[in-house]
């Protein structure tokens, strides 16, 4: 990285501290979760809900009802003016009143009793929260100073908090998932910390049918306790985080955001969202959260010499994350692709070309072992493409065993076209009942996933890639992805998502060696 | 364009057609369907069948199999040595023996024998043929003289043919079916013609999912009679599509084909994906069907002299077919974002601007009307950001109809966040019971659906666009994608989509003014 580049994003951050009136911190980076304002907040015991009650159509009604629904067991103590019951659970007049002083404030109130609630929440004792809320900084200069005293209040009683103008957090792990919709598929590696509270409540089901879960996920809102940079620092010592995704429109502290970032690519990869770059993403994230962002090439710049790794939609983004959460090191970027079909073996070397990644031949001694279990009509140049199965135990197990013990190959990428489809077909030919076809089927199916999956320990040090352009909830697919194989809907997508890996590993060794 | 690449084009082909000794032919373009050789493959009324048996296990039953399951409604003659009947139809012991002579043989059968069942369909009088067979130029020099042999029984005969080493054709709507795979889906607005058999039988599905299905699928194989310009050209004047997609791994005639593209671009936009740019897509496009490729910036070159738009991958080709097959031509690039959530109208605003669409603010007669409709915390910006909604009915009609309404605005594009798994959450705590809750969800989502859809007849010249993070096959969205609305898994994918349809409009337009 050059020093004029390095020169320009410090006093880029710099400028744009200054403008924030917030002071650079200096302190060290946490070493354990527990050090983390974020802790109690992320996993607290016990919670005192505000602004939740018997009508569902309010926002706090429905964030406790999600609460409920996933089913978090530690107590809950809804503050109500007027309801004895909220939702079923005991409800109290008052903060002060609760028999103990809990972990956590969720705050979904209007904007004029926000700083009078947190600061009772204050005298009770309370020293974390989670503010919904909106109508602060993003409001306009009225709300600018409601947003100060605010946290005039925080810092009176020693609160850190969350918000205003954010959704919260989810933590799959303790079921706790406070936010306006419903979690779906199990927990994850996957920590996330947003400026974008939709993100951390509209994905659960996007990453469960593409193969992933939350650790963790963090929605920061305008940041006036604890911002972007607390929660990177938190992701990156939260032990079921294994990759940290970002959503930014634009990071005030900047040199701690490169410094924890720094710290943390040593041992988890991150990767990073930024929208603020183009003047539309600017517009629309000022008027989000009031942030202030850049033009794309200082973030490029700054993303770089941290070794994040930047993804242009959230696709990419889960893409990376999906691949950088279950592969192994790999030792090369040299990839054998298996097919059975040319188009799909010429689209998805196309992608590998254009992603960096090198197709070697295969070696003399795999073509020799390969002969007997392919089709004449088989090309074994790579794409190895089989052209049809001769024997599809052999396509799922031997072939590819094979193809990741050539000293040739760094990593495999295989298509899959789902061969339940085909073998439902073959099953009524051969004239199975319409009942047991699914049982057949599936047996089959999953003994062949088995098979498939067993080469990750049977080769633990050679990343293992998939892609279909058939449905991901199909049969062996859906199968492979919730046992952590990565496949992806087109080779592009899988050929981008290797390469992620290869940068980070990269990255993470230029930074251990450069800049100890 | 610069002349010196037009001339680097043109020796480049030049070269390509001179080591493949085929002539360019100068003949004038096809002015309807039924002039193609392409016709009577497309729209057989009859079909010969050799390689099919009763044992479903080999490909050719495979084939005849996907036909009667699908329901083709005319003749099928099955030819076999042995076997009285084929898959429950009276079977032929030779082609001589037919009551008839059909349209269509299709031959899957090994390589050996097919010259002499082609040279027997010619003397039966057949014109027409699918050959699906390999085992030709693809397999080396005895291959390549077997492929002579047989080009010159088909000029003896008059036969023009579809192969050999493809997989033929499909025709959804008269349900004809000759390949691997179950179509599925209804027929739709896509022609495809592709250097590979696999994007025609295992992309039903894929389309379907996405709102799409073909109009027309050709797979050209070794190219040996009729090649991707004959398929071009049938497709150009086929009344059935509208959009059409180009697999290419390489082409030989070159000047046939920028000319047929150049006309038909003035009707229709065509897509195409080329793999044989880059080092390892070269490789495998020629193992696959031995075509010859040419470095990617000469192809850039050609699409962008003909008005073709470039994908990159198979997803982002049939990404733009359905834009282009579904939306009306736009009046320039300014697009309305609505949103009920900030990060998602965010990633929105950046994809747009990267994709050279521009983000216009609302005019003041749009917003003082939209003042009554939206909630306080609303942003009246662009993305217009609801936060949520005061009245689902007014943002499915009243809201974007009000966007559409205002003169600033080009184009429309929402997200959708499948409002019926909160509907369905309402309802529960409402009471109502399991069962009934489906039926209400429905209902309202029908409703909204509706009103949305409508949208597109009262602003028949702004393209509306979807994007949602949910699956595609959710309620209302799927509801949409079935009724030509085109929604996207992405900001990203739906803005590159509608930035397609304007280069596609801009292109059509400078074509039709310089070059008459």
């Amino acid at each position: 990285m050059k020093a004029s580049l390095d020169f320009e994003e410090e006093s880029f951050f710099q400028g744009n501290t200054a403008i924030l009136t917030a002071a650079i911190r200096k302190e060290e980076m946490i070493k354990s979760i527990k050090e983390s304002p974020l802790y109690s907040i992320v996993n607290p015991r016990s919670i005192a809900f505000f602004g939740a009650s018997n009508n569902f159509l309010r926002m706090g009604s429905i964030m406790l009802s999600s609460v409920q629904e996933l089913g978090y067991e530690g107590k809950i103590y809804p503050v109500h003016q007027k309801e004895k019951q909220v939702r079923g659970l005991t409800a109290y007049r008052s903060i002060m009143d609760l028999p103990e002083v809990p972990d956590l404030a969720v705050i979904v109130l209007p904007t004029a009793i926000v700083c009078r609630t947190l600061e009772e929440c204050g005298k009770k004792g309370i020293r974390h929260a989670i503010i919904v809320s909106g109508g602060f900084r993003e409001a306009g200069p009225e709300g600018a100073a409601l947003q100060k005293e605010m946290e005039a209040v925080a810092r009176q009683y020693g609160i850190r908090f969350l918000g205003p103008n954010c959704l919260g957090i989810a933590n799959p792990y303790i079921k706790l998932n406070p936010t306006t919709l419903t979690a779906e598929g199990p927990p994850g590696f996957v920590g996330l910390a947003s400026q974008s509270g939709s993100f951390i409540t509209q994905m659960f089901d996007y990453l469960h049918r593409n193969g992933m879960g939350f650790s963790a996920a963090l929605s920061v809102g305008n940041e006036a306790s604890i911002d972007i940079v607390d929660c990177l620092e938190y992701l990156g010592v939260c032990p079921n985080t294994k990759v940290i995704t970002l959503y930014i429109e634009g990071i005030t502290r900047g040199e701690a955001f490169v410094r924890a970032a720094k710290n943390i690519i040593r041992r988890k990869p991150i990767v990073a969202l930024y929208v603020g770059g183009s003047e539309a993403g600017k517009h629309a994230g000022r008027s989000h959260t009031g942030s202030l962002s850049g033009p794309n090439e200082i973030y490029d710049g700054v993303f770089r010499q941290c070794g994040i790794i930047r993804a242009q939609s959230l696709t990419e983004m889960f893409d990376y994350a999906l691949a950088l959460g279950t592969l192994p090191k790999p030792k090369g970027n040299r990839v054998i692709i298996q097919t059975h079909s040319g188009g799909p073996g010429a689209t998805a070397a196309d992608a590998c070309g254009r992603a960096g990644l090198r197709l070697p031949p295969l070696s003399a001694q795999t073509v020799e072992k390969l002969q007997p279990m392919i089709p004449r009509t088989a090309s074994t140049a790579n794409p190895l493409d089989l052209t049809y199965s001769l024997n599809s135990a052999e396509s799922f197990f031997d072939i590819p065993d094979l193809l990741l013990g050539d000293p040739n190959a760094d990593m495999l990428l295989a298509y899959f076209l789902s061969p339940g489809i085909f073998v439902d077909r073959i099953l009524r030919e051969m004239g199975v009942s319409e009942e047991e076809i699914p049982k057949t089927r599936n047996k089959m199916l999953i003994d062949h996933a088995e098979a498939f999956r067993s080469l990750v320990k049977r080769h633990p040090d050679k990343p293992i890639v998939g892609f279909t352009y058939r449905s991901l909830q199909e049969g062996m697919v859906r199968y492979l992805l919730d046992r952590a194989i990565p496949i992806y809907q087109d080779p592009e997508r899988a050929a981008r998502a290797m390469a992620a890996v290869l940068q980070y590993h990269r990255v993470r060794e230029s930074i251990a060696t450069s800049d100890v």
